[in-house]
């Protein structure tokens, strides 16, 4: 049953010893969700835990700090930020079929659960956690304001995404007011890089190039730098991103060998040109601005079909500026 | 004479044939902050006019279109982030002293003007800007909108900077619902790199060392460097934040190779490690965390200058966590 904001929280405020689950490979918007909504039903005097299927990743310490979750056999299960079943990985078995709450944002959420609450125009869950919150008239403490502005400045990229609202920087106005430690939370999610990390940048730059005058901006990573620098997969996340935000390329591709030799494509395209039908030649699909294929290696073979499979797209003029 | 906003509002509304003036290298907040308040000036049907010492860059033509400014003679003259004479380059024998109203939000600020409206907790010039439109009854056109929205992005990093404010996310949310193409102005001022720009960081990546256990990491940029990849001293900015940006570094080291062969050293550091005292010892200076001096080159005989520099600070065991 679909329900609005009013009713999740008249939920919320009528149950006890409540399981939230938040999805695997947890980021900002998965931990700030999941505790801030904690943090405000303990504050209630409920009894409540916060489970991952990854459990709680060192690099969120600033946001949870020492958490040990408290032991109890929960009479209400609530997901935040979970779009699906399968993101909940082995916590599923247990718990998929009895999930009381899903609160979520995703666009497609295939949750089942007794109440929904999925507001695919909210930035993140965290708005969502932060006005259930504000209608519990629980007070936000420092470390709940810190969950919600972590949550959502990582899903709108610190603001930079086109996903962000006028709501999100109001939100994020009001949570630095209740000692949300902004600096420290940007330092750290967006202006720290591991070393290896760095490596892998480096590793990649050396593989640049660019097709069709300068329109298509392709870079590769082997299966060997990977292990070289150590890197885990989350940290490569956002690569993808990168041969796109060139100045003047309007394609940018990344190719990721695979553990047989074959290559993973993510094709990120600006305008009108589309990712989608590109990819579609290769058996992929996605996006218009962001898409995905696997072609077979060697690399040099790999290069070949993507750059034909682009070469009708990229052969016509660009359209006139509007 | 130092004035509040009501006032450098007040006097605004009774003015006429205004210039308006920015200073050097003018960034978002420079021409945010003067085409904003020309907008809402010649929304009240006075003529007015913005100088730069550089002009109309074309990196900015998002905000300010195919502008022309208006020949007439100036009545008064403004100044808009501008934090001294020296600022304002080859204008400021024309118009140094003859300066009205000088509005601004740096901490240390030289000009010499009749009426001065100086704010260092604002986190951009665009801030003060935005104040006195509203004090003057304007309403928010989009251009004014995108205008203010730049100025306040730019100059707190995209929102990530400690300089944040609550009211900085209350005036970008304000400026997206008046029509600020936030989306656009996120992708051009944060997440577009020149291929010259790319072609340092490759270069620049291809030198970074670390020293004492990983708490130094040390970049250099021969002048050679630059030339090859034909980037602007605008698009070097912001390397110096690199490699303290890297997991674990305490002191950033950025060498930056002289016409004359010395090398200009900047150096940013974390937490309590003192900046300044460590230049200080090079005979330069700066803040806490951001200092710089010069030191003779070679290259490698300027490492160990600067290495020597920051030998007592280093060997010192890192302060306990608090």
């Amino acid at each position: 049953m679909e329900i609005d904001l009013q009713q999740a929280a008249r939920l919320l405020d009528g149950w006890d010893d409540i399981l939230i689950l938040a999805h695997q490979k947890p980021d900002g918007d998965a931990y700030g969700s999941a505790f801030a909504l904690l943090w405000a039903l303990e504050w209630l005097g409920k009894r409540a835990r916060v489970e991952t299927p990854d459990g709680y990743l060192p690099g969120y310490g600033f946001l949870f700090g020492n958490y040990t979750p408290e032991e109890f056999e929960p009479r209400f299960v609530v997901t935040t930020d979970v779009a699906g079943p399968g993101l909940l990985g082995p916590l599923a078995d247990r718990w998929a079929n009895r999930i009381d709450l899903c609160i979520d944002h995703h666009r497609i959420n295939n949750i089942d659960a007794a109440h929904k609450l999925v507001v695919p125009e909210a930035a993140a869950t965290c708005q969502l956690t932060y006005e259930i919150i504000r209608e519990l008239e629980v007070p936000f403490t420092p470390s709940m304001a810190g969950a919600v502005y972590t949550g959502i400045a990582t899903d709108t990229g610190c603001f930079r995404y086109g996903n962000t609202t006028p709501e999100a920087h109001r939100i994020a106005a009001e949570m630095m007011e209740a000692g949300a430690d902004y600096a420290l939370i940007n330092k750290l999610m967006f202006d720290t890089k591991s070393k290896g990390r760095l490596e892998i940048d480096r590793l990649m730059m050396d593989t640049l190039e660019y097709y069709f005058d300068g329109r298509c901006a392709m870079i590769s990573i082997s299966s060997e730098a990977v292990e070289r620098a150590g890197v885990s997969e989350e940290e490569l996340d956002g690569i993808a991103g990168f041969p796109r935000s060139i100045e003047g390329v309007e394609a940018g591709v990344t190719l990721r060998e695979k553990p047989d030799g074959d290559y993973r494509v993510s094709l990120r395209t600006t305008g009108e040109l589309d990712a989608s039908a590109i990819c579609g030649r290769l058996d992929g699909g996605g996006h218009k601005n962001a898409a995905g294929c696997t072609v077979s290696g060697p690399l040099e073979r790999a290069k070949v079909q993507v750059l034909a499979a682009m070469e009708p797209n990229m052969s016509q003029e660009s359209p006139p500026c509007p």
